[in-house]
């Protein structure tokens, strides 16, 4: 089935002012969609970054794509990879490790992997989840994903999260996120206070919602030392200490000592990464994420060598809307090999460019959706909402540290800091 | 779509008595051909071994597949485990490596994914090729598979391509072979002859067929030293040295000083096999084999394992018929690194259970069927006549040793006899 025209539409949507190890969220979050019109009114459903470093990316791509069969997927990571060439989509937010030509062209391919998996599925009147070997589980875990975070952005705009600072906000922020999407695990992005502060909150979750499993990322925010010192005082109370330190050499050392796996997302982010990780003996979990790992086949791929190297997997989550969490939700639930609930920000955000009803957060879990692809519906108003709020917001890429200076003039991004 | 009822049908087919380091080929080869009858009247088809021991494996789980979804890929695989339990396929020829739990799931379960593939396939009105990602490659390229052999069986039953035991023989066998199928690369199965003559038998063949690609695979039948002896000879002759000798550690010696990628379907038969055998350096080239791998979805993620640890990855193959055949070439066309041609017996059998025409060899190369699922069908005649040539010839097992003796009373396994 060919593709006949392909739709690229930027969107953004208001994002609270979230704290991490590079600064603060802006007010809106930006995300690509993408419309793969095909043959027989087909549509195929898409959705990554909305920076616009890889926005350009994927429109040098777009012109190439008419005419291409959705079932041709070797065909389209050749088209991509060609038409890239040695290009490198750059961004400045660097929480998700370096950039590189094999990781551009992997992020650009799965943008459209997913759009064409989603028209397979809508051909042939089945869900994506059985197009990627059936399903191994019937719904998703996925955890509560809570920062620290201002009370309300630069020009005064507030939400309903209110000022998150101290251990007591931090157990009301969990609370209210529990109470509403019933997670079962908890994960909280560290890198923006004190090491010290952070610990302090990890306890008091610990205390608040004894047996919910629990995580820390401080995206690479420590040293060596530091994250030692962070492990040996979470010892017994982290599932597993995502990314204290940069780095393959400096998550290896920690690693040696630590009493609980690290995760990574920032040392390893293309499969070129694995030998030299696992060789070092620097990670135990790694987290994938189907936006920059090369769509949902190579995340499964993914699952299969952590698998045989007795390395677990978690997943990976950027501020996204509804056809990102579909995509998310149909390749967990056909990936065995999957030993942890899956990070998102979807508690973050309050619009979003799909019709509702789709995906429902059930006990932390999201069920797959039955219907054909992706089982996910666009909103044309809402669409057309969100690409308005693009043009308005007059952001063109992710830049918490220029953001994060308009509170604190002097900041500095926390890379290996404390 | 549900599975209604599993026929499991063993057959054989005269095999021609080719040597090896197991001792020589028995007078018929045998398979387990399966049926998934469907809803809708669909059929899926599967091959695999026809060992005994291997058919009791796939007897105890036939009962519970009634009622199964073909889709559901991960359920068949739970069910395989929780039937087999700790059940250890164990036959006695050796050549692919070790049995175990892990390797005995993955065999059975391999043979009932690819009929449920098959079955998705026609369902769907796909050919599995797309199922799997679609097409890296429209045909795929196989090797001329020689073997020395002896020119009639125990019986006197002789067999078109006569005795060969010589370099002038070997020759002659593989002009007879690339004349019929027109193959571009040349596999020779060694540790048959003491290793002098079969380095003989290389460079005769070097000579021959100048730019042909050139491997040996003597079973594991070499000491290191003599490994290294021929790795010595054969410098800048062959493009890999298969098993020369046996075990990772084996492998290893051997690989430190070959000028040439040491290849196995030995040494790493599991994906629990390539985390030591990688960090031992003892491979340069994985042999996939959808039968004992996994079925075709695990083959995949096993090449995007090796990929990403810079191994090279090529396919075994055992005697086999077309259904196997097929889901070779749908497989290995679906998979993007697969850095050699193909291993194939097929020029060797000369009767088949599949409608013939679907699976033809030009230039060396198949190409990948267009009908929906496997885009082979069965000769209901045809498997009726190989069903009782299973029941006439009276082997259940694969024994090229007993047989052997036939021939040579005293013969011994050459397992690093030289």
């Amino acid at each position: 089935m060919k593709i006949v025209d392909v739709v690229l539409t930027p969107v953004a949507f208001r994002d609270p002012p979230l704290l991490n190890a590079m600064g603060v969220h802006e007010p809106f979050a930006l995300r690509g969609v993408v419309e793969l019109r095909c043959e027989d009114g087909v549509v195929g459903l898409g959705e990554s970054y909305g920076d616009l470093a890889f926005l350009d990316q994927v429109r040098t791509v777009l012109p190439e794509l008419a005419g291409h069969d959705v079932f041709d997927l070797p065909g389209l990571r050749r088209t991509v990879t060609r038409v890239l060439g040695g290009a490198v989509f750059a961004d400045e937010h660097g929480l998700t490790g370096g950039f590189s030509v094999s990781k551009t062209i992997a992020s650009v391919y799965a943008l459209f992997e997913v759009a064409c998996l989603d028209a397979q599925g809508h051909f042939l009147g089945r869900p994506v989840v059985d197009l990627l070997g059936g399903r191994a589980r019937e719904k998703v875990d996925f955890s509560a994903y809570l920062f620290y975070k201002y009370g309300a952005h630069a020009d005064g705009t507030q939400d309903v999260w209110g000022e998150v600072l101290t251990p007591e906000a931090l157990v009301g922020e969990a609370k209210r996120m529990i109470d509403q999407y019933g997670f079962r695990s908890i994960k909280l992005k560290g890198g923006a206070l004190d090491p010290g502060q952070e610990t302090d909150g990890i306890h008091a979750l610990a205390e608040a919602f004894p047996g919910h499993p629990l995580r820390i990322d401080p995206n690479a925010a420590w040293t060596v030392e530091t994250s030692l010192r962070v492990a040996r005082e979470l010892d017994g109370v982290l599932e597993y200490l995502e990314d204290p330190t940069p780095g393959i050499d400096g998550m290896a050392k920690v690693a040696e000592q630590a009493s609980m796996p690290l995760a990574t997302n920032m040392c390893v982010v293309r499969f070129e990464d694995l030998a030299p990780a696992f060789r070092a003996g620097a990670v135990g979990v790694v987290l994938s994420d189907h936006h920059f790992w090369g769509g949902l086949r190579d995340t499964q791929a993914l699952s299969k060598t952590c698998e045989a190297f007795g390395v677990g997997l978690s997943m990976h989550s950027n501020s996204h809307l509804g056809i990102s969490l579909a995509a998310m939700v149909h390749v967990a639930a056909a990936t065995p090999h999957l030993t942890y609930a899956c990070d998102t920000h979807w508690p973050w955000r309050e619009t979003d460019v799909v019709a509702p009803g789709a995906l429902e957060f059930r006990d932390g879990a999201v069920a797959v959706p039955d219907g054909p692809g992706l089982g996910v519906e666009l909103d044309p108003d809402a669409l057309a909402r969100a690409h308005e709020d693009y043009l308005r917001c007059g952001q063109t890429k992710r830049d918490d540290v220029t953001y994060m200076r308009r509170f604190v003039p002097s900041f500095q991004p926390h890379t290996a800091r404390w």
